[in-house]
């Protein structure tokens, strides 16, 4: 392995047009256009490392240029030379001396050092011939809390408890491989609640998921109070009572607003009330829970491990919603798996966007296998849209994820949707401004 | 003034290499070079608004992208348009649908917005003949806050407290303004302990500084204990017992080695401890103080009023350093400067870097002015450098900031300098360059 040299890495700015089917559609991202910085580390030994970050469209060009530059830290390198203290790699990206001063880890440079750090995982696995998540499962634990930055988070998460939680589970792993490659990863749809969806729209597809096995349903709230409990009540009749309803209001309320919000909607029975109020309001989210006694979730928008924590500290979330593009990658994400298990929160993965299943159903395996040891509570997040793109699609039966086999992240483009989606010279965003 | 109509936006990356001389070195910024995203916006009525927000070099082409975008929100309406609901306007620009993904309200496009805010409160004081301070100092409570997006701290700062603040402090404002134009604003200076100085050259600065009446001293700490008591006492030598020491270790330390190490530093009798830790950490500096004992000192980092919030909420800082670029300019440190007065924390801004000294003169002129109503505990930094660019730079008069009287936030900068730092084809870095 020592052979494969990272020789140059190829970055495109991939843009889908979603917004105009009011796909991802809520209270606050009105007409997002799923799209990507998307990377390629090319290597000397014929694999390939496919890393993204997922973005909403106007800006995907700032995130590529943060990703060019930082993957000139990456080329010329050998993998081994990165994975074997893979921890002082990610931190090398999140640390750049004149870099961090846009951050530090967060935004535009830390969504960049997520693609590339993601890349890295794919090639890692592939050069391993495994999934991502059988890469982690089979590692040593000091292998395991190398890849991970303790700095900011070692008050929160000591390193020999980790350690030995990790050596202590590797009792079992055998027959919680079986039951997950037998059965799946429960998931949950946001396919049938978006926003812009008609009352019909969202009934019929209500009934179509139930069809198709799905038990979990989440739906955007957060716009005017008598719209949102109408359609909470539609689709808690159109799943009945015994199904799950989540309820989601990206971010939209302040905390007082969110707390009588919260207790309004509590009569759906919601499973979770996801973003009541701004990510970065900790100790409003607990607040907010203390107060409605309504479940609280978030972290899609939470910008990395040092927030994690302190929503774990501050009793701020009954739910982690963990993103694999919003952190610094499985690298980060391991932190935050970890303390979630020290404080016994349930680690539910935000997906959806493009390539978020693809990624997530390899952290939630590793969290299973290897950390929470349960799927009690846990969920993974399904939306069902752009995967025809991708070589590896995530695999759903009956409102389940399927165990991936693929070797890597699972993240590959095909080739033919990276040039007819790249923006603004891609086949179709030139005909879209012909057509204009 | 409703015919200004801003008719163009020109976006300059300026990068000036400070990093040669160890200037603004610190335990985390090795190498800085000192450097801005520049804005100049042109109107139909002979007036331009300039503003930068500042940044450390590599990167500031992605702040220059996302400038360049948000200034097309601008182009095109009238300086009345704007700000008559300035509130409004900011949202818009924090909140654009796509962009928004990429924070919210953090990193690069936060930067961002903040260059461009700079540049149209630099226009509006030109056009109605004030320095920025005054032109907040005169206006009515309710203009003030129609300026600021109370989204999300509505349960911290009451809309009504704060009008009666300002309605209230209408009262002894002559009084306060003559004070201020005689004698200036407290003022502490960082030129004489960057981290990269030599003991010697620390010593002869301190002198030199005493000698010109400065009173408040900085020492950059962070590196091993040893060294850092070694500096520290060196400078508490030079300046003696009755001057103050402030010590700032540029979030070089997790949690507990930040208490184990302020309290080690307490020997020097530090007036402050700034930034132990990581920025994001808000339970952490609250450890921090109540465990060391130290006041505490945080917010150059701080993106955004939520996350102020909640250090004034957790009671985890003593000293509140606003920074007129990390959040969005003159709109969001109204709510911090307001948020500060609420929770009885001091207001002593951040400086230094690329026209920093320049803006929060105006900041903390119009707290003295309308909020906090006086100059105990507060002093602004203040660093000696890259004042000969500005058209109008800080007059400091024995430690102290003299109020400006030029119309705008007096953060113009001469073309000439603007042509020769522009990166990466100006003079300096084509000649650069060529050496090599």
């Amino acid at each position: 392995m020592s052979e494969v040299l990272i020789t140059r890495a190829r970055v495109i700015d991939l843009r889908f047009p979603t917004s105009r089917e009011s796909i991802g559609s809520d209270a606050v991202n009105k007409d997002p256009d799923y799209s990507a910085a998307y990377c390629v580390l090319e290597t000397n030994a014929g694999f390939e490392g496919h890393g993204l970050t997922f973005t909403l469209g106007r800006g995907t060009d700032l995130v590529v240029g943060a990703l060019e530059f930082l993957s000139t830290l990456a080329v010329g390198r050998t993998l081994s030379s990165i994975t074997e203290n893979f921890g002082a790699f990610a931190r090398l990206l999140t640390d750049e001396n004149q870099f961090r001063w846009l951050g530090p880890e967060k935004g535009v440079i830390q969504l960049a050092a997520a693609a590339l750090l993601n890349a890295l995982w794919d090639l890692y696995g592939r050069v391993e011939k495994k999934p991502v998540w059988q890469l982690l499962g089979d590692m040593e634990p000091e292998q395991i809390l190398s890849a991970i930055d303790f700095r900011y988070i070692d008050d929160a998460l000591p390193r020999d408890w980790a350690r030995e939680l990790l050596e202590e589970s590797r009792r079992g792993y055998a027959e919680r491989l079986d039951l997950l490659d037998r059965d799946g990863f429960p998931a949950y749809t946001t396919s049938a609640g978006w926003f812009g969806f008609s009352d019909e729209k969202i009934q019929r597809l209500c009934r179509e998921g139930l069809a198709d096995g799905w038990t979990h349903f989440k739906l955007k709230v957060g716009g005017n109070p008598a719209d949102d409990l109408r359609r909470g009540r539609l689709m808690r009749e159109a799943i009945g009572p015994d199904n799950f309803l989540m309820v989601d209001a990206n971010q939209k309320w302040g905390v007082e607003e969110a707390i009588a919000r919260t207790r309004e909607l509590a009569e759906l029975k919601p499973w979770w009330m996801e973003e009541p109020t701004s990510p970065d309001d900790i100790l409003g989210h607990a607040r907010i829970r203390r107060e409605s006694g309504v479940r609280i979730a978030t972290g899609e928008h939470c910008h990395n491990r040092i927030m994690f924590k302190q929503l774990f500290q501050a009793g701020a979330i009954d739910v982690c919603q963990i993103d694999s593009c919003r952190v610094a990658s499985v690298n980060e994400n391991l932190a935050i798996i970890l303390m979630a298990a020290k404080f016994g929160v349930p680690v539910c993965p935000h997906a959806g966007g493009v390539g978020l299943c693809e990624y997530v159903q390899h952290l939630s395996a590793f969290d299973f296998l290897r950390v929470g040891q349960t799927m009690k509570d846990r969920v993974i997040e399904y939306v069902g849209h752009l995967h025809e793109h991708f070589l590896y699609p995530v695999r759903i039966r009956q409102g389940r994820y399927l165990l991936p086999h693929d070797h890597g992240y699972s993240i590959e483009i095909f080739q033919e949707s990276l040039d007819r989606f790249a923006f603004p010279d891609g086949q179709f965003w030139k005909e879209d401004r012909e057509q204009k």
